[in-house]
């Protein structure tokens, strides 16, 4: 049980926003001055959050923008593959790029990407492609913090939620902060604070929720003043995450949960925020109570860190069950084996 | 009396934010084409609205940023000698230039202009410009909306907003739409929501009001939803105006008042908004009820659009009350016997 | 008698391509932070040249852009009453402006502007407004270097300098460097050069010559040298000027003329260089030899410093003669009694 | 024996500038929205032409930019590998990206790119980064025409001509227009036309011919026409190329060459054209008249598209010979084998 109404006879449970990207991994260890070839994957937050999602089971949605080009229709195809609605996603005829996330595993602790992002189409999305009718079909939508980042994306973003809370969408806030695309720290604050006071599930590492209130609020590290200041708007679930120590679920009710850690030595870092929220959402969808529901995050992240791609390596639901119960302790985890 | 409440012992009434710009009037009647000289006075919503009060009484001051040059110092030197405090004036030196309007009086009522906003140094003020200590040594201020209309000025709009609402600091926002200045309606709707949420007297036409509910509510026109509205939020005071058929104020306690029209044979309508603004600000700062402000407003813009300037012309209170005294009618008034 | 060709049989002498700008002249002398009125003026280079043999009796024409705003249309009016070929005027809909150029004389000698030049529509011409058959209707066309600051302006130029040597329409070359609409010193001179091998005639101060072979000769300083490079292009006469010292003329055939000086003591300093460019290239197409022209050119910027503005004080033909008649040094001139 | 005139004493042989870029080619065959894994090899015309003449003995240098990342080092790490002086190699720090080029091999003769060039760092290499120290130190430049897409990179190439002219340094142009590098066509023609006076050795397809030509001779399609225009200027040495049908050298004295041709079955079509100009110009330094460098310059190029590389395939002047020996007739060569 939790504290979240979903609105029933919607056909679609999520509806992801903003970035649809490429992930090029690169196949060999090393830096990537050295390594040679690359796999492509479907990439971004947004992106890998609803596969994610999708793969456990919900039905889901996406609003944003491909490039009129290969990347662009690999990204349209491979939503239709995995049951994604891609009614919404337009084709962009401004000539902006794809955006690409090249990484490099040079250990699996030592990660490192470099990024494509000039003239990005994500942000191209805007306000015209956020359709009233669409919104109200879904129970939900997610928002990831990068499409604040630029106009006019950023304005979307906020009709989205407008129109989302006129028809009792749930708002589901995954910060989701890259300072590279972004002009300021002071910039990135104001969007993501106007943004905050709207949603209804906030989730974000100590850091973020730190930057979010830097203007307001700058001296303040207490999870429980954070917890409240959004309770004050019109949160109900709050989720600060502290790395390896765990994290920590609060809900406007005054309940706090402390989430479940399964440590695995990582092939790489990158995709584990998405898969925990992937699996977390899809927890708090259920029905099932934060804590619960942050289990499910957090063994969803620890079987994609113990594999080569995002996108690719989103669990289903009995994978997830299979390797809770079998975990014991940390070490590294044979995932296709699960 | 009114509902606002404003913070004793502070040494500033009112700080403007935003616009410090160069008006050119042209001194001939007829088509721009056809005049052959200008004069130049100092302009901008937030400046003439600043300069209004000052003339009134009030103590004010200034957030904003000046170019490097003639007219920088030009408008540095005006907000001087009217007694504004220009401390958090700032001097850019990025190249930005002064926004320039030059004016033509076809007739009376048939006024256009000619705008230079390209790169304009009013839009450049950021969230460094924007002091805490300031924003805490002030009774209230004004946002007039075209501040929002471009980065890094937006942003630091919402971090001042943010930092009076923490100190109690009293917010009035006079929307000041100028189509010129923005990309679209949609864009111009997201960032008057967003801010409108957060003030305490919002002054609009009904106009305007529209496009600010152009995604939330579109189908509304009426002035009783439009101020429950943002009572919702945190307005205590609302203004909405009709042109000539006069303006209304309501406040969150329930109360509406009818305002006071003085019609003249105006020489131009250029600066009717910023004096209307000017005295309503100060009546309400006085204490005055809202009929009462508004009466102030009304005749403070009747005495400016019978003069040729806007900043130069904005009366002081003794001629605001020899012109309620002396009005008789609609007619030509020779403002400087007064 | 001199050493050009101008083809017979062509409807215009004289096509100016460029910048077409406003003037806004301080009525009052002493800085601009201080002085109240402006009085409008036609402006620019090629335009004060075009207006100045025009004045002297050339049938001329011009190439360029105006806004299609007030000033644009003020600035065709303008072409229109002096008799200048206004019908390769395009008005630009993309939302460019006028150039402005603010003037303040705090003295004689100590005069200085301020250019509103962002998004300045002269520099938009592109080269589907330079028609072949335009260029071959003319006998020589002008290029005033500031065009070449930026596309695609600095193309259209090209163009037309092709076309202009294709049909043998004489071309002139007025370099007028501006340093402030220039990215870099080194970027003037690659296309100052590049544009100097394809004219007539060059008329430069010696300071812009020695930035045009910054990269190819940066140490010399030579008159006699900068001639012969010229001349191994496509010159044919090159003016090189010494300020109040006076300017020297080459010729390809190897003669060198000293032009005649008429100190005067200036209203200001605006325009002198228009006025003698203007002369000098009245008196090359009245076949006069260089001495000659260079007098006329001489007379005409010692008249135009005398007066208020440049493009309406460009005198004719008799006021020309009746000032080298009276002439008797140094002093004051009351130009309008001439 | 050729018309050429190399200067003795001077340590290089090469110098090319401009782009150095990543090429990410689709290992799969079919359309890269179902190709899964790239190969990275070092990409770019001038690039790959260094490469050429460096694998067929030639000691040469490059003057360019690459990015402070992963690619930048990949790129300068190749040019060391490869012999290659980068010591006028910068790395450039605005932020600027490197180049890529994602290919997909439908079938042999259905190739297609997927460029990234926004903000391309290639495109940034200034006046700055051209010494004349360094142009006096090598037999000849080669220029490749993208370089003169946009600034700074445009006019750092006419400074490098200008430097090269002065100290006798031989300037090899290789047209290779690609039109999505340039805003028009007409802009295109200018700048092409502009360099092309300046140069030595002109290589270029009939179709890039025709677009040089647009504005000054439109209607011409004669290869003879087309060499003589050139060869009033500075050229010695012209290159024509009309695809499969084979390629015409003209020199200024008036000779006329008919390139040989090695048809085969290819791998991809890229690199054809890069792989011909190493060999042509490495041909022309050895002294060989050009037919015997043209044929050099078309079995490189068969070669090459036989490959699934362009840089990497690059042959030396033994598998050149061997290539040339062995050719029997249009089939697949097994490259490795020769």
């Amino acid at each position: 049980m939790n504290n979240l109404v979903f609105q029933k006879n919607r056909d679609l449970d999520l509806i992801a926003l903003g970035r649809l990207a490429v992930d090029l991994n690169a196949n060999e260890m090393g830096p990537m001055e050295e390594t040679s070839t690359f796999s492509k994957y479907l990439g971004g937050s947004p992106a890998n959050i609803c596969i994610a999602v999708s793969r456990l089971g919900l039905k889901s949605g996406f609003i944003g923008r491909v490039a009129d080009d290969q990347f662009g229709r690999f990204i349209i195809n491979y939503l239709k593959d995995s049951g994604i609605d891609y009614s919404n996603v337009t084709v962009d005829e401004s000539g902006a790029k794809t955006g690409l996330t090249f990484t490099e595993i040079k250990s699996p602790t030592d990660c490192s990407i470099l990024m494509y992002r000039y003239n990005a189409v994500d942000l191209k999305f805007d306000i015209c492609d956020v359709k009233e009718e669409y919104i109200k079909r879904s129970k939900a939508i997610l928002i990831s913090g990068t499409a604040l980042a630029a106009s006019p994306s950023r304005e979307a973003v906020f009709a989205a939620v407008e129109l989302a809370r006129k028809h009792k969408t749930v708002v589901f806030f995954d910060i989701d902060y890259r300072p590279y695309t972004w002009k300021s720290v002071e910039e990135t604050a104001i969007y993501y604070s106007l943004l905050a006071e709207r949603c209804d599930v906030i989730i974000g590492t100590r850091e973020e929720f730190d930057m979010l209130e830097m203007i307001s609020d700058p001296d303040n590290e207490d999870d429980d003043v954070t917890a409240n200041k959004w309770f004050d708007y019109n949160a109900k679930i709050m989720v600060i995450k502290h790395g390896k120590e765990g994290s920590y679920a609060y809900t406007a009710e005054g309940k706090k949960y402390t989430g479940a850690v399964f440590p695995v030595i990582p092939v790489k870092t990158f995709g584990a925020g998405d898969s925990y929220a992937g699996g977390f959402i899809y927890g708090l969808m259920q029905g099932y109570d934060p804590g619960k529901a942050m289990e499910l995050g957090a063994a969803s992240a620890s079987i994609v860190v113990s594999s080569h791609s995002c996108s690719d390596a989103m669990p289903d639901i009995n994978k997830i069950h299979r390797f809770i119960k079998q975990y014991d302790g940390e070490k590294s985890y044979d995932v296709k084996n699960i």
